[in-house]
C-alpha cells in the first residue's frame, strides 16, 4: 500500500476537532450544547454585500486576475487610508481568505526548517500553515497574569538564530482579546529591524477594539515598510467568513512578486465573493458602531459573570472577540469531554475549546479554555451558569 | 534588509506571464490580439447555477464545513455514479478550485525532496505546487508523433527510486488534448501497485471528450482504491472557474484524513461558489451536448486549417480544448513575443502560449505552442490566418 507523506501524519488537527464526535452524541441524547468554542460570528452580513451578489449580471462566471479585481483592490487600498494606512493597490494580493494569505506568507518568506517567532497561546492553524511549509513554530510566552501583553522583548531575543525569517503577531488576539498598544509594536519593529526579520501582523481583528483603544498596525510604522506584512480578511469585519475572501498586504516588492508566484499557481481568488467583498465596503459606519455596542455588551457580560466563579482566571479582552479563562481544574481537556458526555444543566450543557491547543509549548495551557462571545447575551448568561454548576460537580 | 525564501525564488512564473506587458502594449496600439492562449471557456454558465446564487436566502454568509456542504457531496457521488466511479460523500473533500485539491494532494502523500513522476509537456502550475511542497517533479516524454500517448511504460520504470511515491496523470491533457485509453490506465495502475505509488488523475476535462471516446477514471480501476486519487473541479465542466470549486476523491481513507488536516487548517472551501456548484450538477444533458458539438466543430475546424500550414505539426486532440502545434521555427518563445509587438494583419494579432513551459525537461518544447480552443469559430478562422502569414513573415 503506498504510504502518506511524513507532513501529513505530523498536520495538526483542530483543538476541538476529538470534541466533536461527543457534541454529536449528547445533541442525540436531546441535549442542547451552547457553542462557546466557535469564530463565526452570529451577526448578519451586511445586506449591501448580499445584495451585490444577488444583483450580479454575469453569464460567465470568469477567472478573475491573480491579485484580484483592479476595482477591488483599489476601494480596500482606500478603506486601509481611512486607519491611516498608505498602501496601493499593487501591494495588495486578494487571497482565499486570510487563510490563503497566512499560507502564501510562510512559503514566500521561509524555507524548510526556517523558523518563525509567534506569541503564545495564537491562533491554532498557524501550527498547520507552518507544518504545511516545513518551518518551525518557536513560541514566546505570554502569561494570562499580564492579560497576555507582549512578553518582554529579551524573550524574543534570546530566541532569534540565524534560521529565524520572522515574528508572526495576531493584533487584535485570537485566542487572547489581547491588543497590542502602539509602543508594543514599536519595541517589535526594532528588533525586526535590528535583526533583518519580517514582522507580520495577523488583524483579520482589526475593527474589533474595545474601550476606545485604536488599532495600530505594523503598516503604520515608519521605516518598516520592507519589514512589514500584514495578514487581513473580510470573514469576520463583515460576518461573512463563508465568503473566503483575505488579503496579503506588503510594502515589500519582493514579498509581493514572490508571492504573487504562488498566486499563479492556484489562478484566482473566488470571483462571486470578491463582488460580495467589493461592495461590503459600502457598509455603513451604523453596522461597525452596533456590533461594536453588541460585542461590548456580551465581553462585559460574560467577563463579569466569569469573575463571580471562584478560583477562575480570566484575562479581560480589549479587542477580538475571545477570552482565555484559567480553570481551578488540572486537565481542560478532559473537562470539555465530560463537559459533553456526562454533565447537563437542565437538558443544557456547553463546548470550550481546551487551550492547550493554543499553544506550542507541550504542557501549557492545560487548565485554560478559550471561550469565543459570538452569541447572544442571554445564551452568554446560561452558558456561564453552566460552566460554574459544572465546575462545581466536577471537583467534588 | 529581510530576504525572501530560496523556495518563493525557484517558484515558476506562469509560462505566458512575461507575454503579459507585450499584448498589453499591443492593444495600446491600436490592436486586436486574439487570445488562443486562454484557458478559460467563452461558454455560458448553466442559469441554473447563477440562479441559485441569485436566489439564496443567507442572512449569515457562514464557513461551510471543513469537507464541503454534507448535501453537495451527497450529490457529486451521484453525479460519479453516472460515469462508473463509485465513492461515497466521505470519500470527496470540496476543495477551493481543483487547484487546491493538487496542493492538498501532494502535502498528503510526499515529503520534501520526494519525487513525482508526470508525463510531459504538462499542465505548468503542477511546477507550482511541486515547488511549494518542496516536491520534485520527474518527467516522462510524450511526443507529439504519438498524438501525446502514454510514454512507454518501460520509461516509467526506469524513472522510480525509493524517493518516487507517485505517478500524476492529466486525463483528458491541458496542453495535449490527449485522452488516455482504459488500457493506458491499466498499464498505469499495474505499476502504481506494484511498486505501491499513489495514481493521481486530473480528470477536471472529465466531460471534453470527441469522436464518441469514453473517459476511465483511475477510481474505475478494480484493485487500485488505494493508490487512485482524483482532483476534480467544476471550473471547466460548468464554465465557472470563477467559482473556485474543486474536489479530491479518493477511496484511501489515510489520504482523505490527511488531506482533512491541511483542510482544516484553512477552515471552509468558499460558501456561495458550493451554492452555485451544487445547483449546477442540475444542468440538463442537452447543456452538454450542446457544448460537445461547439467544441468538436472548433476542434475540427482549428485542426483543418493549421493542418494547411506548410511544415506545421499537430496533434489531433480527443479530449479538453488544447492543442500543442510544432512550428516550423526554432524559438516559439521569441515568436509569440514578435507577434504581439512587431507584428499584425489587418489591425489583428494573436497570442499563443509557448510549449516550453509545459516541459520540465529543458530545452524540449521549444519550437512549439498550445493553443486553446475557447472562442468563436470566425475568430478561430481568422487567427489562424494570422498565425500563417506571421510565419511567412517570420521566416522570410
Ligand atoms: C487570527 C485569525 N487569523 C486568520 C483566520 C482565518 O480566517 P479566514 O481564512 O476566514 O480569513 C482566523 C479565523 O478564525 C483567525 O482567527
Ligand atoms: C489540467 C488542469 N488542472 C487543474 C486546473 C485548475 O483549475 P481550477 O483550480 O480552476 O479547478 C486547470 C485549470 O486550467 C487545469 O487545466
Amino acid at each position: 500500500m503506498p504510504t502518506i507523506s511524513q507532513k501529513g501524519l505530523s498536520m495538526p488537527e483542530s483543538p476541538i476537532r476529538k470534541l466533536v464526535p461527543f457534541a454529536e452524541e449528547a445533541k442525540k441524547r436531546g441535549i442542547k450544547v451552547i457553542h462557546l468554542n466557535i469564530g463565526q460570528p452570529d451577526i448578519k452580513t451586511p445586506k449591501v454585500a448580499l445584495d451585490a451578489v444577488k444583483n450580479n449580471t454575469l453569464e460567465v462566471l470568469e477567472y478573475s486576475r491573480t491579485e484580484g479585481s483592479e476595482e477591488y483592490r483599489e476601494k480596500l487600498a482606500k478603506y486601509y487610508a481611512k486607519y491611516d494606512i498608505h498602501v496601493s493597490a499593487s501591494e495588495i494580493i486578494i487571497t482565499t481568505g486570510g487563510s490563503e494569505a497566512l499560507a502564501f506568507v510562510m512559503g514566500s518568506i521561509m524555507d524548510n526548517d526556517d523558523e518563525i517567532i509567534i506569541p503564545e497561546p495564537f491562533y491554532a492553524n498557524y501550527n498547520g500553515f507552518a507544518t504545511a511549509a516545513g518551518v518551525k513554530v518557536v513560541p514566546v510566552v505570554s502569561k494570562i497574569e499580564n492579560n497576555f501583553a507582549l512578553p518582554p522583548i529579551e524573550e524574543f531575543e534570546k530566541l532569534i538564530t540565524p534560521k529565524t525569517k520572522a515574528i508572526l503577531i495576531c493584533n487584535p488576539g485570537n485566542p487572547t482579546g489581547y491588543l497590542y498598544s502602539k509602543e508594543e509594536i514599536e519595541k517589535l519593529a526594532v528588533i525586526a529591524k535590528k535583526h533583518n526579520l519580517f514582522l507580520v501582523a495577523d488583524e483579520v481583528y482589526r475593527e474589533f477594539t474595545y474601550e476606545g483603544k485604536e488599532h495600530y498596525s505594523v503598516l503604520q510604522v515608519e521605516g518598516l515598510e520592507e519589514n512589514a506584512i500584514v495578514v487581513d480578511s473580510v470573514s469576520k469585519r463583515y460576518s461573512m467568513c463563508g465568503a473566503r475572501i483575505g488579503c496579503l498586504v506588503s510594502k515589500n516588492k519582493e514579498v509581493i512578486k514572490t508571492a504573487m508566484k504562488f498566486a499563479q499557481a492556484r489562478l484566482s481568488p473566488p470571483t462571486l465573493a470578491q463582488i460580495a467583498s467589493e461592495a461590503a465596503l459600502e457598509t455603513p459606519q451604523s453596522y461597525f458602531d452596533d456590533v461594536k455596542v453588541e460585542y461590548v455588551s456580551r465581553r462585559n457580560l460574560l467577563i463579569s459573570e466569569l469573575e463571580k466563579i471562584k478560583d477562575l482566571k480570566v484575562a479581560k479582552p480589549q479587542g477580538a472577540f475571545y477570552c482565555i479563562a484559567e480553570l481551578p481544574i488540572a486537565d481542560a481537556d478532559h473537562f470539555a469531554q465530560w463537559l459533553l458526555d456526562s454533565f447537563e444543566l437542565n437538558g443544557e450543557t456547553v463546548m470550550v475549546a481546551p487551550a492547550a491547543g493554543f499553544y506550542a509549548t507541550e504542557g501549557l495551557g492545560k487548565n485554560q479554555i478559550r471561550i469565543a462571545y459570538v452569541l447572544d447575551k442571554e445564551s452568554i448568561t446560561r452558558a456561564v451558569q453552566i460552566l460554574k454548576t459544572a465546575l462545581e460537580v466536577y471537583k467534588g
